[in-house]
């Protein structure tokens, strides 16, 4: 199966899944459920979810088992979203270019709609007809990597960065955090939902922080040479609003080599998995050259 | 051992490992961790973990090992508080007599402190020395209560009620999710804790559903009734409102009487357990005559 084409599928499968889990009342109480179900159907590239389920099959696992751990994360990554856009935080009126859930219902209810994606993402995850003991691991991986020594610290990080430049060492560190720890928990939960060695284990995380880094570099250099259109969002805000970038750290051609250099490591160790790794290898060079 | 000096034996060990799960790092991420611990630590009466060691006692369970239960589900509880009092939900400055968390530090601050504290939470039971089928099933319980089905739906509802007046059976329904599914939860997690049966499981529950509804009107009685002083937030904040309440829709004395009638039943409910449920007698009792 060609990449293109087991993208399509895994999406399919992902989006039909994610619906599955949102039941709605009659009553009054709707409203944060449709919330809810508005920002997961915005779609996005589902990369996290994707990585859940690849890694599960290269590693010799269920996929079909490992599907609720790839909605988790989704709706994990989808509640940062939504209040990560809340005027408190980045004030974004448009995520992929549909009105922010803030702008479509109203702030509580956003706020509500984040809280409650966070809070299914663990029913969710305990709905899996994996052992227990797999299932209590996983947990554990997802909420210490979402949580506030995981991408929460790294939230944190990020607000006290406001309006001031920081160094290429304190921005990484951020990143690592912010965005790093929930791509890591996606390439191992798949591993564990396969119950993975730790050989492969130590392949899933550095492929990780490799695609984690380059992925977040690709963000600032999207946000300088992309179009608005393309990106389904406002470019060039990250200059407007003094943010530290790799392009304003390092410059264009040194960050986009860098980008080269991660993806390079990460095709590396999931060169560990010989012909089963080629569609890690090819998506993270897709993710690479992406343009939006 | 009287009740008054197991509440405080409780309390005191319910606050000790609390404080236990929250680590400091050296760097920036540190902000979020103060802010969670603040609102950990502005106190409360510890009910809902109260019930949990409670109930897992009364079943015959190991109360230590029920401890991070205990914890995750007043994780919860102040989350919610937290993000209850935002400007965007409730807009209170004040929780117990000090600045909300939001005051105290700042509004991105105090949102992901709330996200912190529920991620947390299912950190925290993973972690629980229990069989993993045990955890699974807590974790379960725990986030579909806490959840948009629960709780959670609950404030959606109280949402749509805003400046509006709503009749008794609306007002029954909303609080049964948005405070009695937490309770409910809290004496539910002990019984799962500890193994009971069917038989017991149903008690708890009765005497959850009863004592969260009379809880509630109670929370009602004093926001007419007590000193600003003695509840340690503005009293007639309902009224003001114009929130619909027990007391406005059925008058001071029916609610009173509905607080000894639902405090009655819950005695009832615990009788199955003999003389081992006297704490939770007394305690339903105490909760029915609180002044804050």
């Amino acid at each position: 199966m060609s990449n293109e084409i087991k993208v399509r599928s895994y999406v399919e499968q992902i989006n039909a899944a994610l619906k599955k889990y949102i039941d709605f009342s009659d009553d009054e109480s709707d409203k944060v459920a449709q919330a809810m179900l508005y920002s997961l159907e915005i779609g996005g590239k589902r990369v996290r979810p994707m990585l859940v389920l690849e890694f599960c099959r290269i590693c010799g696992g269920n996929v079909e088992a490992a599907l609720p751990f790839a909605c988790a994360i989704e709706m994990i990554h989808t509640y940062s979203l939504i209040h990560d856009d809340l005027p408190c935080m980045d004030d974004d009126d448009y995520r992929r270019g549909k009105p922010s859930c803030h702008k479509q219902f109203d702030y509580a209810t956003a706020l509500l709609a984040g809280d409650g994606l966070l809070t299914l993402a663990f029913s969710v995850m305990a709905q899996a007809s994996l052992p227990a003991e797999t299932v209590v691991k996983a947990i554990k991986l997802l909420s210490d990597s979402a949580g506030y020594l995981g991408m929460i610290g790294g939230q944190t990080m990020d607000l006290q960065h406001e309006g001031m430049s920081v160094g290429i060492e304190k921005l990484q560190k951020t990143d690592a955090l912010k965005t790093g720890k929930l791509i890591y928990a996606a390439c191992a939960l798949g591993c564990v939902a396969a119950g993975a060695d730790e050989e492969k284990l130590k392949a899933a995380e550095i492929y990780a922080d490799n695609i984690g880094l380059a992925f977040q570099i690709v963000d600032d250099l999207l946000d300088i040479t992309s179009t608005s259109e393309e990106l389904g969002k406002p470019i060039g805000s990250d200059a407007e609003n003094n943010k530290s970038t790799y392009p304003a750290l390092l410059g264009l051609d040194e960050s986009r080599k860098l980008v080269n250099e991660l993806t390079d490591n990460a095709i590396k160790a999931v060169s560990l998995f010989g012909d089963d790794g080629n569609f890690l290898a090819n998506y993270a060079r897709k993710l690479s050259v992406r343009t939006k």
